[in-house]
């Protein structure tokens, strides 16, 4: 295995990102952890849901589930509260707070309780005047809700925009309130919704340039729930990759949104699906499912070393679609050792037979070395050594995936 | 637990099933076996798919995996074959025959292989002019692939209609091809897809006094691949359960189509939620998946020996939705021993949180005994003892289902 030298990766970088990201020293790796998301929805009764609304036992409840189970050693350290953390009404110096009751220690002391564990907090709020739940938004106050945020020490910043409609005002709060985190002077990631809600409330598309200048993260599809919804993220993200192509990578990723690896949305070939093209995208891998119920099968994906390596890869690149056969698309993304690649086969056939697929390595522009020793990352299988003249041959399961490491050498 | 007598057996039967259901003698349990279906689709190139292509060798493998496995001991005898059995060209008789290269040994062998082992032979045929899959179909020659299916001892016979358009051909076919089934002198189970294929058509509902008196399964809805699927079949069934409420019991039941367990199509929770349905409405549990690859947790779903005693009770009811809850239907099928009841909560949501579902006992007519002994058959936990003024209380994860077992005693 060779080591990568300094100037391999500078020219890299400079061959595919510019200047262009954002340059606020975070977000060179995907975020890793765990989020409330579609798992644990706006729940704010804790009297008939004890463990299930949105509260500072749920919080720690996962932080101990993350440490004393083998996560926090596989690379998870994020915990994102989405909405509904927050009490109805702002304090008596108009700052936001955490809800007494579902918080009683207060978004401070739950920070420093994640920091005390080595995990770090990410917390959702609104760029509108209310969020989606209908808690307060921070409009006219990016400044004041900036600093509380930095206060706490929050590690991670959400911002939805549910409670702004105007275009305009959208495509301009993301980047006010953005320099509003920055004038903090603490380091808070920015994860923005801003493509992902300006599609969705008639804006077209997003001028990505200044997306990525502005945010760590960038939301750009649905919460997926079930295998149409996969696919059609897959679809949505090959579509438009040409808006992104030239913004994305080290300090500005795109955003898939949640995992619902270990939940009853998807069956195990669709986790895997799911899985790997998160990882090979580089989208952040945030699982919203219940940690105390996790099966085995899930975990396993779940603290897959592998795929955590393809998706965290130091050299920050990201996968798209280099080919297509039938309805298996395959994937690739540039990754460590020098001149390796992760590529993924995805099957967006939903029954029936295995998918029989071959590809040429050329065909992929595989061809940063000679040879390559080839893994299947879920199975662990060793397929060979491939040259880039190879053919190379696989099934993949309907609605599911082969995600595998051609590691140069 | 008390006997059963007969008299209230036909008390019971009078009630529900007058003399409108097929007396043929057979069909008096939903068929439980494993079928060809979405896993197995149309493949006739044994060259490049050994295992998959639709073949004497698949059909062997199969029964040896259902005999040396716990399945047979379970009840799984049925193997239906779908269609791409035939061989293009009838015989030298006019007679349908199976391709020689995928069955060398010929049908009445391998239906004499079935039988050494107690298994039992389906085939898919046509009433049309060819069938879906383009092979011989039946039209014109009803008495003649009667006679040939019978010579080959074969079980069930599974009869599709895509070579036919006119509704009134359709709603002739059945009937016709059925009596020259009977003709025959042999039994054979008589599957039609007649409401699934009118309907399909555009001819509207079927008259189900007729089917009934025809068939003893009849095909309601399309084949699962997707739990929005799943949501569509139970909506559906309950939609028109007054068209074939008085018309299903023993001798002629709806058929649901395969269950899809054990393949990439639908999560844990959604393999629950189909066996809970299928087994409560009494359809048959024809499963098709890869018998040599199937995973643990699916196994033992569909080795759950609760799940097919509700599915093959000999009292012959057919369950019906009784209540709503948001979006968790309870369902309801009396069972032995006399005044038990089989329920089955399916929930409809499809993420978020499991869903906090009570209902009273009597508001489900639960009331043919003073106290029940309630365990959920997944699960096998005990509930404790529940009478009919009781309220119930479960939680039932998204897209998943509960399937509970009130015993009278």
């Amino acid at each position: 295995m060779k080591p990568v030298t300094i100037s391999t990766l500078l020219f890299f970088c400079k061959m595919f990102y510019p200047v262009s990201t954002l340059d606020n020293g975070i977000g060179n790796s995907p975020l890793l952890g765990w989020t409330t998301g579609e798992r644990y929805p706006c729940l704010t009764d804790c009297i008939n849901y004890p463990d299930d609304c949105i509260s500072e036992h749920l919080i720690r409840t996962v932080a101990d589930m993350l440490t004393l189970s083998s996560f926090q050693e596989a690379g998870y350290q994020h915990i994102i509260i989405g909405d509904c953390w927050m009490d109805k009404m702002r304090d008596e110096r108009d700052r936001l707070r955490a809800d007494r009751n579902r918080f009683p220690s207060g978004m401070a002391n739950l920070s420093s309780y994640l920091h005390g564990k080595n995990l770090k907090l990410g917390l959702y709020m609104d760029l509108g005047a209310k969020t989606c739940g209908g808690f307060p938004g921070s409009l006219n106050r990016y400044d004041l809700d900036a600093e509380t945020l930095a206060s706490w020490k929050v590690d991670v910043v959400v911002a939805g925009a549910c409670g702004l409609t105007s275009y305009i005002d959208i495509n301009k709060a993301y980047p006010d309130f953005g320099s509003q985190l920055n004038r903090t002077g603490v380091q808070m990631t920015y994860v923005c919704e801003w493509p992902f809600i300006l599609n969705k409330k008639g804006g077209g598309q997003a001028n990505y340039t200044a997306v990525a200048k502005t945010c760590n993260y960038f939301r750009i599809s649905d919460p997926v729930k079930t295998t149409e919804l996969l696919t059609q993220t897959v679809q949505n993200y090959n579509g438009y990759w040409y808006l992104y192509k030239d913004v994305v990578g080290p300090g500005s990723y795109i955003d898939l949104d949640q995992l619902v690896v270990g939940t009853s949305s998807l069956s195990h070939d669709q986790e895997k699906f799911q899985l790997s093209f998160w990882a090979i995208v580089s989208s952040p891998l945030l699982v919203s499912c219940d940690m105390t119920q996790l099966n085995s099968r899930s975990k396993r994906l779940l603290l897959n070393e592998k795929v955590i390596r393809i998706n965290q890869d130091s050299l920050g690149f990201v996968g798209r679609q280099k080919l297509s056969k039938e309805l298996v698309t395959i994937w690739t993304k540039p990754i460590l050792p020098e001149g390796s690649f992760a590529v993924a086969l995805l099957n967006t056939n939903i029954a029936g037979l295995p998918s029989q697929t071959s590809f040429q390595l050329s065909s992929l522009d595989i061809s940063g070395s000679a040879r390559y020793n080839v893994t299947e990352v879920f199975s662990g299988d060793y397929h060979g050594v491939f040259k880039p003249w190879h053919y190379f041959n696989c099934e993949v399961e309907p609605s599911g995936a082969l995600l595998f490491q051609f590691i140069a050498f």
